[in-house]
């Protein structure tokens, strides 16, 4: 069996060692845009030799884990080069747009969409490790529209990984992701770039960072490669999520302003229950 | 040496541990407004017994560890009736209302305001953990008013425990937490307000929490008793940088509207710089 990773950062490299482990691939083929990245792989022992547009063909299983705007660009050229037994995977951050582009392509039965809802803030081949997937969740979308033995195959490695797998519709899925992770991302960047403007002091920045604001500023160093095509093709969910955000740190300067210490404390108190809610007790 | 500790939660309970490992106190006595805190330090061995009023006059340091509000209220008291060689430690994250209060005491230099830069979303004894403060900041406020001998001890304690000491003047120390640390509790506080609020579906949050949200969501587990008097006593400069922070929100907002992605990018990059400042390089 031969795979092939297009994109060898911190997903698609972790999903290479991920195919070492579980899948043994006869030979493991990848690419990046980045040929510092490319090296770094070969050297890392992500993959076994650099994947080729001419390779394309020969491969059981291409995986797809490139920023969202490259994604879309690359999909049906890719799709029109593998063999009519190729698996492709797309793991991007988000899947209307990817799902709506290959909806008509011939070999839309060889394509499955998949968002694994695991990463760090760190980026490049460097970043990866083989048990980054373990136990997280794996969004797969349109499964009815991927032919049934490749699926079948798909479903099987990331149980093996351990992922837990959910289905989604790609719609409902950007609107989700939007919520629970495409805001995270905003509100830590701004939050970094408040803090930045107002303390000038580095020193004190890091002399202050163990008071909650090192864990809060944390995806403030994702990469924008990545982010900024997310933001493009969530551009809706993420406004209307936006919004309420702002609303309600608007609402909270408000309760301040006017000293209302018993709402200010209420609001708190029931937004603790995030607590229950993050053990996946319900 | 008989140490007294007032409010046996993470802090409290951590310096509890801390004096029996670097201290070797002959006794450690403390309490705690909740019965339950005080019952649990004792069978946790946080404390030896239970301080009561009239033990505070045999103490030769008291911490005070308790909500920032109920500090103010109690300290004149507290300094009243320790004996005159006792050493009353705070250790609340506003420092400028209790060194005002504190300013014409006629045992003013029996006082040492403290903030240790350390903490997790978790409260009460059962949290407390005896290498919290290892490695962590210790501000120390207007230390040529507290007397040299007591100073001293309180010093050399912070030292053995492995913290980072620095010195800071209550008004400037209250400015820069507003900024560096009081943000990041409103900011992720509303963030998980927000996403309660869009995402009826706790199964799904639960399912997409590790893209991000969990550790950016971390301090709205926070402690509201806790928190409410320290926006309560911070009030301008929070109000300040939520200004600022709101407004920045804003701007981001209007990128994405008008589809400025040149812009979203670089406001990215820019903020990506904060690696380089929590590594503590500067």
């Amino acid at each position: 069996m031969k795979i092939g990773i297009i994109g060898l950062g911190l997903i698609g490299g972790s999903f290479a060692l991920a195919a070492k482990k579980h899948v043994s691939p006869s030979r493991l083929f990848g690419n990046d845009k980045n040929l510092e990245n490319e090296k770094r792989a070969l050297e890392l022992g992500l993959i076994d030799e650099i994947l080729k547009k001419s390779d394309f063909f020969q491969m059981d299983v291409i995986l797809l884990a490139i920023p969202v705007d490259a994604a879309l660009d690359l999909i049906d050229d890719l799709l029109d080069q593998i063999n009519d037994n190729t698996l492709l995977i797309d793991v991007g951050s988000t899947k209307s747009m990817i799902c709506e582009k290959v909806a008509f392509h011939p070999k839309r039965n060889q394509f499955l969409a998949t968002h694994p809802i695991a990463g760090t803030e760190f980026s490049g081949p460097t970043a990866a490790f083989d048990s980054l997937f373990i136990g997280k969740s794996q969004i797969l979308c349109e499964t009815n529209k991927t032919r049934p033995d490749l699926l079948e195959w798909a479903v099987s490695w990331f149980k093996n990984i351990n992922m837990r797998l959910r289905e989604m519709d790609p719609k409902e899925h950007d609107k989700h992701i939007a919520y629970v992770s495409h805001l995270s991302h905003i509100s830590s960047f701004m939050l970094g770039k408040t803090v930045m403007e107002k303390e000038k002091d580095e020193k004190t920045i890091f002399d202050m960072a163990g008071s909650g604001f090192e864990s809060t500023v944390r995806l403030a160093k994702s990469s924008p490669d990545m982010w900024t095509p997310i933001f493009k093709q969530n551009q809706e969910n993420i406004l209307e999520v936006l919004d309420q955000y702002i609303s309600n740190l608007q609402e909270f300067k408000r309760l301040i302003e006017q000293k209302n210490y018993e709402a200010i404390y209420d609001k708190m108190l029931k937004t603790n229950a995030i607590k229950e809610i993050l053990t996946g007790i319900n």
